[in-house]
């Protein structure tokens, strides 16, 4: 377990994280943008989903990127080819990004750039299907990616990252013919620990399912700017509306 | 990064790990077992390996499992039917095995079975190619798994996981035809990390180098066995006698 408790300071470390996670969001609503948080295993296919994200949208949306990596910025460098914001993050020896690490990335956006310009940042997170689901950055929505290669009983033994996961996108759909792989059974597993996550079965390499994956970012980017308070709406409301 | 000071104790937890992991290294050596910490990514191909070795070498060495998993048996029971003690511990919400949590495993050990019998105890570590390989358990070796559907660029990526292994296994090489991975690649990029691992690429489905796999794991154990002391051979020794 993380050790969460800081008695020398005398704060829990998770609630001192949600505190600067409000704040942050609170930053992002002020200013307009829907933040996603991207967060699985390391190889599941993070990186290209941005890529095939920020190559469809980015003429309809202004986007930004916040990188986390343990070390390099060879993640960054690859999204900084579509001609967006990439701000990098490297977390040193942690196996997350927390809400302090992304206020550092907000607040370069905010002296950098126009920040109200802005519809859309992308968090891509540390490969790491335990920890990141534990600690909120200010994301509206949290996304996390399961790659059919990883086996179809990772949802029941990593069960946090699929209970707070809000869509779930089932990755690698195009290997399905070389393993044995049952999707419906992953749906399945998923549906266990998460009954409302939006299940997305994509491959980044043949575009299957892309199309859906794209709307339901545009859903969330087009809540936000229907509501005048900037304040978000719930799971179940977006599912509604779906 | 994980807590490591725990100012209301006033010790390290890192520390506090460390000299449960020597504790645990002493009974492993007092018994002349060998113990191997099996680590990797959810889903890069722990326990079926462990069932391969366990079906190879269950006849020839005296064998006990500790099997880490936040929830479920579903791995323990996969590895119960080659009919081996297998020790199952569920962390919760933790994201790596302990040693405090192995020497429940190794009390377990002791007072169900004859743990002089045993010739080696196999660690299924917790999905995470970050936070366990900073804990030691007590394991005489380290052994890392990397799927190829995960990248080449991992070790770079992940660098505290590679830097740590003593034998490094590239996984589901039965794949390579149907994606666009250099292997080569993959080894230099270990390499870079960690110039003294053992490299073995295998296939727990066609059984490519599971043989490699199984002559290291019997060094392992056959080196522990001429050591008089029960102290352990470096990684150099290990692999100039290999």
């Amino acid at each position: 377990m993380h050790q969460t408790f800081d008695a020398a300071l005398g704060i829990n470390l998770l609630h001192a994280n949600q505190a600067g996670a409000d704040h942050n969001r609170a930053h992002f609503d002020q200013w307009g943008i829907t933040c996603l948080n991207v967060m699985s295993s390391p190889g599941s296919g993070k990186t290209v989903l941005l890529e095939r994200t920020l190559a469809a949208l980015r003429n309809q949306l202004k986007i930004a990127v916040i990188e986390g990596d343990m070390t390099t910025e060879l993640d960054a460098d690859r999204l900084r080819q579509y001609d967006v914001p990439v701000i990098a993050i490297n977390t040193g020896r942690s196996c997350h990004l927390d809400s302090k690490m992304v206020a550092g990335g907000i607040h370069t956006l905010e002296h950098q750039y126009n920040p109200s310009d802005f519809d859309l940042v992308l968090v891509e997170n540390v490969g790491n299907l335990v920890c990141p689901a534990e600690f909120e950055v200010g994301e509206h929505a949290k996304v996390a990616l399961l790659s059919i290669t990883e086996g179809e009983d990772k949802p029941l033994k990593y069960p946090v990252m699929f209970q707070e996961a809000d869509c779930l996108l089932i990755t690698k759909l195009d290997l399905a013919p070389y393993l044995d792989v049952d999707i419906s059974r992953i749906e399945a597993n998923v549906r266990q620990m998460n009954p409302n996550a939006q299940i997305i079965p994509v491959s980044a390499k043949t575009g299957e399912g892309l199309d859906l994956w794209l709307d339901w970012v545009r859903l969330q980017v087009a809540m936000k700017s229907q509501l005048s308070e900037g304040t978000v709406a719930t799971d179940t409301d977006v599912m509604m509306s779906y």
